[in-house]
């Protein structure tokens, strides 16, 4: 320490794809994990959380060895037993969570038999990808995570949508800016069985689908053309059924009875249970069919959907996992959930000019100081500016005060209304007497009160402006 | 997974050492983050958070490379260099975070131009450890941090035990549970230096004084002859000095004026500064001076204490720490800071039964719902249920619902009050003619109310019963 402490030392950065959240960044943040929990809680979910890190096995055995080639990988550096393993095979132990639905699906299969049937449980984990960054993508970000387990219908598909539209209206954004785009997994394997894809064949031809946008054309169409799938017919077929069924939610979400819709197929009949819960959540225009979203995860079952606003990568995305509980060691359960991310959300709030300033945020969190004191007398005010600062804050009240030497009363009172603090409390010449001089920096009125009433007055100033 | 679907699959258990936070765990947990967070900010400090993985080096230059054999790393399973790297040395190139302060003072160090002196950060991150799990010590751990930096005085160090004081009267816990030891590494260190040991042996006596309890007698006496440590000699002059710190400790607390202290030590002066600092924010009756603590990690200098209750190991630790933000490549910044884990705080809120139940925690995490409403009538009413939840939560109230199919009012009643809301509504006959039932479960009125007048008349129930 001696050596190190005569000269300065090199600076660190945060790895690449993290972020440092200062006090402005920390509040942006909080803002949108406030709005997530609130609307969670009102929509009667449960918060629950599980550790940042799980056994490597639990995603390698839902999705093979090679997804631990897309994760940060984690091991003890104390165990001989860990850094052997790693020496050894490059693969460790643990691996940092990429997603919530593995641990969720672990906990439940864990108690499912205490559990009651629905639990509704929310979660704020923090994720981590080892992909390269790139605008509205990181390797560590938070994700709102909504689920419904036990239900099979499709009321709780609605509900978990309603969850996510009703954040949205909460942080200001509308269904002009944001579209759920509804699809239905089974849906697209009983076309693609009718179009002549083999059942083993299916999974890979929803992979293809998936990634149509992402893959050179040349291997999108090689790929097709080995499991026997002509593409043209494929999207012919289902935009044929996309929209009956966006228009059967246009003569809905109009008010005009539902228009009939002939079919035999079970997962049609699934969809329009899904329309009607969505009616019933009075959420229809904010909702349309797309066909063309299959969801990248193999877990998937049955209904998926994504929220996408304008050109932005989807801002939230999930579906039915009908399956993975019980593949986890517990009972057969239905379930159905979303993953919302904070960096896109971001985005999508700035970019509509809905992040509030820091004014805004500072209300909205409710860290607006109830008072901002300063002496600005004698040595005996400042001697009573530390015990009456700590008093204050005894007493349940948000107090700063300041660390300037200076007397210049305006300029302090400047440094109050920086902090946004509702009034400001002076230690001057009357305090020897008993009084102090206050200013509401709402109303801008300026008080001489008995130090008595201080607390009260201050309190009094709190209930004035929450609204 | 047609095949796995057909049978259940293995169960998985979270890492050891770390926890599963279902709702009821997550409500407590939340309590003591709501705890922290709301005494942090109104003692005037701002919330920051940084990765939970940081560089590896940002440990290893601090603290060595030894450092790495006691931490969680990571690394990418995407990258080959990163594979290679693991494979190669054993080392990875990120860690899991042990503690906060690196992250906080490479943040600091990298903004130290901008930041306003003092600057008084606090923050709420997870923590990882790779050590044997045991009774209050977990591998993976929420941490509060409060820090000051940017004033060299001790009033910083008196503001940042101030705000942990507060937090413990704010959670119940008195001055009778609770004791905040004082101590300072310069006066531990100025007296090894006089009764003769080398100044290139100071660290190393330090980190014998801290290990003492832990070492085997013998270690310790053999560790104290090749310094040319007196023990026993070093304690008697440590406890002189301590008794008179406290007793002028006690003198203050029972409003006498201060006993002289006949010293020349900077140190000493730095702690009666800081005992009157303590005496300003009212919290002398929490503290005592126990110079028998000088804190394991290097980086400490000047004042360093403990929070400890009763037997437990300690609650919160803390010091200066002040070359670490040059260290980081920052201007010369003084800083002071303490942690404070959630385990041990579990631990001893339980044992002086001062977590609240489940009704408590509804309550002070306001979450009890505003309504719990089921249908009771035909199947209109069963229609009228989602959209009317919907409409509550659309409005800003926390709405629950009976999933249950059954018709039995006492039975619903039941779940309504298990669920801690505030009232029930009751969707019968009279809905058609434009009236709910309801029922105030905080006072045991029924009411029969007009549909139009129901959100004003739940509304109005939240804000009698908040108190």
């Amino acid at each position: 320490m001696a050596d190190s402490s005569s000269k300065r030392g090199k600076k660190f950065q945060g790895p690449k794809g993290t972020r440092d959240f200062y006090p402005r960044e920390m509040a942006r943040r909080r803002y949108i994990e406030q709005a997530w929990r609130n609307v969670a809680i009102r929509h009667g979910f449960d918060e629950i959380e599980g550790p940042t890190f799980e056994s490597s096995d639990l995603y390698a055995v839902k999705s093979g060895e090679g997804i631990l080639g897309e994760l940060f990988q984690a091991f003890s550096g104390k165990s001989p037993e860990d850094v052997e393993q790693v020496m050894k095979t490059g693969r460790a132990p643990y691996a940092l969570r990429p997603e919530f639905t593995p641990t969720l699906a672990r906990m439940f299969a864990d108690k499912a038999a205490s559990m009651p049937r629905p639990t509704k449980w929310f979660a704020i984990p923090i994720h981590y990808r080892a992909e390269r960054p790139q605008r509205g993508r990181l390797r560590e970000f938070l994700q709102w995570n909504a689920d419904v387990i036990g239900d099979e219908s499709p009321r709780a598909d609605a509900e978990v949508i309603a969850v996510a539209v009703d954040m949205f209206s909460e942080l200001g954004l509308s269904s002009k800016q944001l579209t759920v785009r509804l699809s239905n997994r089974d849906l697209v394997s009983e076309m693609l069985a009718g179009i002549g894809v083999a059942a083993d064949d299916i999974s890979r031809a929803l992979m293809l689908l998936d990634r149509r946008d992402r893959l050179p054309a040349g291997e999108f169409d090689k790929g097709c053309a080995e499991i026997n799938l002509d593409p043209v017919a494929f999207i012919a077929g289902l935009d044929a059924v996309q929209k009956s069924m966006n228009d059967a939610l246009a003569a809905m979400e109009n008010g005009k009875p539902r228009p009939e819709i002939e079919s035999d197929s079970p997962a049609i009949a699934n969809l329009i249970g899904l329309l009607e819960a969505l009616a019933a959540h009075g959420i229809l225009k904010w909702c349309e069919f797309d066909f063309s979203i299959v969801r990248g995860l193999a877990y998937y079952t049955g209904t998926v959907f994504e929220i996408t606003a304008g050109s932005e990568r989807a801002i939230a995305g999930g579906g039915r996992y009908d399956k993975l509980i019980e593949m986890f060691g517990g009972p057969p359960t239905p379930a159905v959930g979303f993953g919302m991310g904070d960096v896109v959300l971001s985005l999508v709030l700035e970019e509509h000019g809905l992040m509030p300033d820091d004014a805004g945020l500072a209300q909205s969190l409710n860290q607006r100081p109830d008072a901002f004191v300063f002496a600005a007398g004698g040595p005996e005010c400042d001697a009573a500016l530390v015990p009456l600062v700590a008093e204050m804050r005894r007493a349940g009240l948000h107090a700063r005060r300041s660390y300037k030497s200076t007397n210049k009363i305006d300029k302090l009172l400047k440094d109050a209304a920086a902090s946004f603090a509702r009034c400001a409390i002076i230690i001057d010449e009357g305090f020897s007497k008993g009084t102090v001089a206050t200013k509401d920096l709402d109303d801008g009125t300026q008080h001489i009160i008995k130090r008595s009433d201080l607390l009260a007055w201050v309190r009094e100033r709190r209930g004035v402006s929450k609204e």
